[in-house]
């Protein structure tokens, strides 16, 4: 790395000494100018895709690309690349994320790693550095869901995995179509979708969760992206008069979904690792103090990195609920809501983040991502990767979402280091 | 038991002949009658305590009584109790129930105790019998608490457990006054409260629950009403992402609800005995699938005949609660909802019962009163029991409450044999 620029020693780069410093008072401005545009009162941004102040988002970054020289391109989606040249023609390394937000978010969601990207550019052209291939900083349409579903919708379609017209056709909450809705905010662009594969992806996002806070890292390798199963159990008892109906004698849906509750704790605790599972919600009928509850709908939320074990978590849970049902005498249904299998990231490029964070000083473990990220479709395609950046108190999709400048920084730095080496890698 | 007309065998009566029958199709006939009295469409009644319809079935109730030869007297707060002279002065035995309901309710639920109070008159004047002590057969205003609160408070005020004026101050769900309704239908009688007091008071009603029915018990001789326990626990921990946080770092507070419900099933299975113990009410919040619920509300509702056990349960409940919610890092407050004593009633009245429904081959239990009665207001201050028969289903406070014809007779019979025993016990 003797052709990078020395950088002074800091107190935050710890005694490395020889790493290419980016301008972190530029990221955070640019931060703050993208945090204006649909500011909330208070705090957060409201920039729900394709609206008036998405447009007004996109507009401000298209110009920010030009300023930096890159070839914009809007795609028949709506997405937006500015394309950095190598001294090569071929597949290009990309960044990106997105600048939509859900209907009270937070500043640094998605916007992190549009504008880290487009800071690597503006260094590297102060600096004069040549890649051999190019680099694309791209920010995908609709990454959120919270108007148009489902998520990650742009990138989904970049990458084939949705089809472009039936994506065009798709309603919003607010009963608007989204070609329309492009077309209205002069985003309807001409460049073609599910064409252009990266060399690889490498995408910087704040954590959105608690655990590089908590545990004090700075910089989290991202191993995978979630499976999620979402199931709704519905759970039919006999209501009864909670005074008169001995315990022996209640088919009580609630006693059921309590043990179940306990059970996908322990289930999760026992397989440990990236195992999540959460019971977030329960309606009783008739939900009366003095009536035995006579049926219960209950949610059961469980998450993995690993297929295997995300079924195992499946089958201990469901499993139970059957056995706790039948000797309460209840009735058990249940219906799918949701299923997702893990997507797992390259671990050329997990291995990458750990020892460009690690070089910089920088303390950093691997961890899972808990929520979907416009990374996941690139990852069955290319060298895929993300690098997560501490949330304060992990909080998310919320106005009083927060990354310090220091944090921001170090992430865009850490991002700039893997794509110089991608960008530079043999073929 | 000799001067008994002899009655011939029947199988109801499996083998025991020297029995007083009642006439069974009489009280049946005044059930339905009675039940006319603002019947709803598709069966059970409609009579709110002092409403249009409990006038009309009060002065359905009178005119039987003087039918009968009884002395009426209505008292202040609206009693109605027709009495049947004794061979001597002094304290009489009474018998009774109410004839108000629920808004939709039962034809069974208080009349019949009512109806067979004067089934068991008609029949004593049939057959010339008469009895050392008075009888007195009521039906007191507003049991059911359904329209004026608190419940029982004719027979409360009757024994003096509550305030003649302040009752009649009470306003109703529609916003009248207990003591103006009296006066417009006419029952604001004259009779004083709170000043008698009787020899013994037996109370005939249907159960209400499951457990005869279900066991095959055809009497049941209640020895307690149970003490009530009502709690709201609120829990309050942190909602967070059910994606990005990990096991180890949740403030779940639902978690500790479930525990919580275990542990209610589990504490008043190993106490035993009446107790029983229901988490009835559970509301969440967020209450979304992805979501760790960061505030929950449940309502623990314990009962039991003995107040020591009931101590006990609310003590074990309450530890466990306040231990899973320090162990998970969730706040706890709680409130008490009700608090109500156990009240027991008079072991020779239950062992009378017993012994009256075995002679006629009845099967008879013991069990406890899981509901409030009148009956409980005279326990403090005499010898006080209550007679159950079976309730299909244990449905009750419904239109589909049902007592059959025979079960309706059995019951009145040994209301009979008690009535008759007490009254001609040595003062």
């Amino acid at each position: 790395m003797s052709e990078y620029p020395l950088a002074p020693a800091s107190g935050r780069l710890r005694g490395m000494s020889e790493s290419l410093q980016l301008n972190g008072e530029r990221l955070w401005a640019r931060l703050e100018r993208l945090g204006q545009v649909g500011a909330l009162v208070g705090g957060g941004v409201s920039r729900l895709a394709l609206s008036d102040a998405d447009r007004a988002g996109r507009d401000l970054l298209v110009s920010w690309m030009h300023e930096l020289g890159l070839d914009v391109e809007i795609d028949r989606i709506g997405n937006i690349s500015g394309t950095r040249r190598g001294t090569r023609t071929g597949a290009a390394v990309m960044t990106g994320s997105h600048i939509d937000s859900v209907r009270a978010g937070g500043r640094f969601d998605g916007s992190l790693g549009v504008l880290a990207g487009l800071e690597v550019v503006e260094r590297w052209n102060e600096l004069g550095i040549e890649t051999q291939r190019p680099l694309v900083v791209s920010a995908f349409t609709n990454e959120e869901g919270a108007r148009f579903a489902p998520d990650m919708l742009g990138s989904a379609v970049h990458q084939g995995a949705l089809d472009l017209d039936a994506m065009l056709e798709v309603h919003g909450i607010d009963g608007t179509r989204l070609g329309d809705e492009l077309e209205r905010i002069g985003y309807a662009g001409t460049a073609p979708v599910a064409a252009r594969r990266p060399s690889a992806y490498v995408e910087l996002h704040v954590e959105q969760g608690p655990v590089l806070e908590r545990e004090g890292f700075e910089i989290g390798a991202v191993e995978a992206v979630q499976g999620i199963s979402w199931t709704e159990l519905t759970f039919d008892g006999t209501p009864n008069h909670a005074g008169t109906t001995p315990m022996n004698q209640r088919l009580d849906a609630l006693h059921v979904v309590a043990q179940l509750a306990c059970e996908v704790r322990r289930v999760v605790e026992a397989i440990g690792g990236a195992a999540v599972g959460t019971v977030g919600r329960i309606e009783v009928q008739p939900n009366l103090v003095n009536v035995v509850p006579g049926s219960v709908l209950c949610t059961v939320d469980l998450r993995n990195t690993i297929e295997s074990l995300l079924r195992e978590a499946e089958a201990q849970c469901f499993e139970s609920a059957r056995r706790f049902a039948a000797e309460e005498g209840v009735r058990l249904t249940s219906r799918s809501l949701a299923r997702f299998e893990p997507v797992p990231f390259d671990e050329g490029v997990i291995s990458t983040v750990e020892r460009c964070a690690q070089a910089r000083g920088c303390k950093t473990r691997r961890l899972p991502s808990g929520a979907g990220h416009d990374a996941q479709m690139f990852a069955p395609h290319a060298p895929t990767g993300m690098i997560f950046v501490p949330s304060k108190g992990g909080i998310s999709h919320n106005p009083a979402e927060w990354t310090s400048p220091d944090e921001c920084l170090a992430g865009a730095e850490v991002l700039q280091d893997v794509l110089r080496e991608l960008a530079d890698a043999p073929r």
